[in-house]
């Protein structure tokens, strides 16, 4: 059995999404820039996406950017907000510490220019509330920065209430909904959002393609400096085929999400509860704020890298954390974020579900993982220390 | 008759492109970043694609980034050499009138942080020399950035004695390359270039990805923070299916320049001979020194945008310029930097042609085209002054 549970990494671009995007490559290719009946055609094409992309998040189509990905999109939004703030002689930005690094290396990166920044502390269970950003802004402050759901333990965060906190202090607000759009209703009006980013390959869209929401009113400072595409703002020729793609995807997520939801958090609770009977097992993340797909655990005395490849022999394709930072050695910052020790962390398991997971495979994920735990934990002196009582367990 | 003339703006995907695509959307989607086995067959293809598109240029693999495009490998290149520049004191840059957008605003960005920029003169028949970058070369030099070939007037510059001045004298060397990767035989060793910029949607290859090369030992600074792909120089998760069309388009191209260039020249050459025998027209750029599928010339008396949509009635689709910047109503620069006025440079046509048209199109073309600069011109009360020489011709 090969089982696909890698969804927050990637998803599989939907049939429907190939067949939009198809005519793009070598029916209708000209560019939408170009003046001439094939280039107005795009030119169609393109505003019609921005449309149904726009429809699906509650924005207005000239609110919409598209970007290369979420990151570029978290980059812009971020650096943009920055600029805004100093033109103000406001410098000062909030976020938390378990965000993307999207975000975080670009705050580094503005860190360097003289900005302050704050990282607001995430709670064991993984959430930061509309206090805490309340208790953070100062005069100073131009941009609160607060993923929508986290990529790794997927828990989702008061966004509503930090945006109303933000709008009452008249602070922007950016949230990097990356691992959200698709997932779960979003509506930038109703929840207070000034800024927004996604990526299509999240929600079985293409890859190579995102948008940045951008409210009516915020001047945006390009990433990608050229061509007079986007109003000016994101130079570089259309991407004809992945937008069109794109605004299918985001269509076809956004109307299954009440249908597929039910039967994946049904999966995502099924799994979590399979694997927190392994002993000394934690959950990541709220049990109950909490993308429907997402399972992330920690098992005490192993390493993640080892169960992870010993899951993928078993044909279980899953991850210990972010795709974006696998070459590391470190530990994932979401969980040592949430408080956990390194050595806890390093024993993570992030199982990503969607809708084209089966309620078999999931008994299959829960035999497979308790056999491998318990064939790690017996070679590992770690566990052979806990199990002697010469170290105390962690996870109790 | 319906005729894509408009190769430079943007190219049909080839079908064996779009084939070696398709297997990444759906069946081979994993996030090469991952560790599983699906993810590390993805990094096993784009490992194969780095390496194809590397060969095509004589370059090695760990010197290919891809990005989003060719605008956002321009903007990396120039920010990366400006960085290094400004690390040792050195903060004066050296480019030319007529560079792509995405290279004249990053300079300008650049300018306002305190870089002085130095723009070559170029010569009437669209030609910069080495010996101007010799002469414009000094201690506070840190980088060089020259177009392979123009993107309107298509004329080729001399890239390895320009490269060979910048070696002497250490300073380093970007070239974009968009308009000629593809299209004209290019080895960086050789040529002696440091940096260059290309896009894949120019040479029949998918659009949303290009390649940054930049020599071993050149130190990148990231335009888009995050993840650490691409060497932590580029973030983003890798746009797959778009990178190995990319990889199967460049060989494709490259393996074909030597079959397709003399079908292509002869046509070029067909057109331009044909459209020079309208009265009071002129070719722009060199007309040797030229890429094979570009024609660029300017009618006295006509609007270029008025050509444009009557050749449209007729099925020609052609460009007065650059579609990046098809939205202002201001000349090109292209063809004031070559010294067009103002009037003149309004009056442009751009055809660029490609292997998949036929000599009957540029018949088509040509007939058409007199006809309709001859309509044109009947209604021009500019024109009507000319011939009652109650003004002079400029285009003799």
């Amino acid at each position: 059995m090969n089982i696909y549970a890698d969804n927050a990494a990637t998803t599989k671009t939907s049939r429907t999404v190939i067949d939009a995007m198809l005519p793009y490559f070598d029916k209708f290719y000209a560019n939408p820039s170009s003046l001439h009946t094939p280039g107005q055609e795009a030119m169609e094409a393109l505003t019609r996406a921005r449309e149904a992309v726009a429809k699906c998040i509650g924005a207005k189509p000239n609110e919409i950017i598209f970007t290369s990905g979420g990151s570029e999109a978290d980059n812009q939004a971020i650096v943009s907000a920055a600029m805004i703030g100093k033109s103000k002689g406001k410098m000062h930005i909030i976020s938390t510490a378990f965000e993307h690094h999207a975000v975080l290396h670009t705050l580094d990166k503005l860190e360097k220019e003289g900005f302050k920044i704050t990282l607001l502390d995430v709670h064991e269970n993984g959430m930061v509330s509309a206090e805490q950003v309340r208790e953070a802004i100062c005069d100073d402050t131009c941009l609160v920065t607060i993923m929508y759901a986290n990529n790794e333990i997927g828990s989702i965060q008061p966004i509503k209430e930090i945006g109303a906190v933000c709008k009452e202090k008249n602070v922007l607000f950016h949230t990097d909904a990356v691992q959200a759009v698709g997932h779960v209703h979003i509506d930038v009006k109703d929840e207070n959002i000034d800024m927004l980013s996604m990526s299509a390959h999240k929600f079985h869209g293409p890859k190579g393609v995102g948008v940045l929401y951008a409210r009516t009113g915020i001047r945006l400072t390009n990433i990608i400096e050229g061509g007079a595409q986007e109003k000016g703002k994101r130079a570089g020729t259309h991407n004809m085929p992945a937008i069109a793609g794109m605004a299918v995807a985001i269509k076809e997520a956004c109307d299954a999400i009440d249908t597929h939801t039910p039967k994946i958090v049904k999966m995502r609770d099924k799994l979590i509860e399979g694997l927190l009977q392994i002993p000394h097992t934690v959950l990541n993340g709220d049990r109950y704020s909490r993308l429907p797909g997402n399972v992330n655990v920690c098992f005490e005395g192993i390493e993640g890298e080892s169960l992870l490849l010993m899951l993928d022999m078993d044909g279980i394709y899953a991850s210990s954390g972010s795709a974006c930072t696998s070459g590391s050695l470190d530990p994932s910052h979401v969980l040592l974020a949430i408080g956990r020790p390194h050595e806890i962390a390093h024993g993570s398991l992030r199982l990503s579900i969607d809708y084209d997971n089966t309620d078999e495979e999931m008994d299959y994920i829960i035999e497979k993982t308790k056999k491998v735990v318990e064939y790690l934990r017996n070679m590992s002196p770690v566990w052979s220390d806990l199990k002697k009582g010469k170290r105390e367990y962690v996870i109790q």
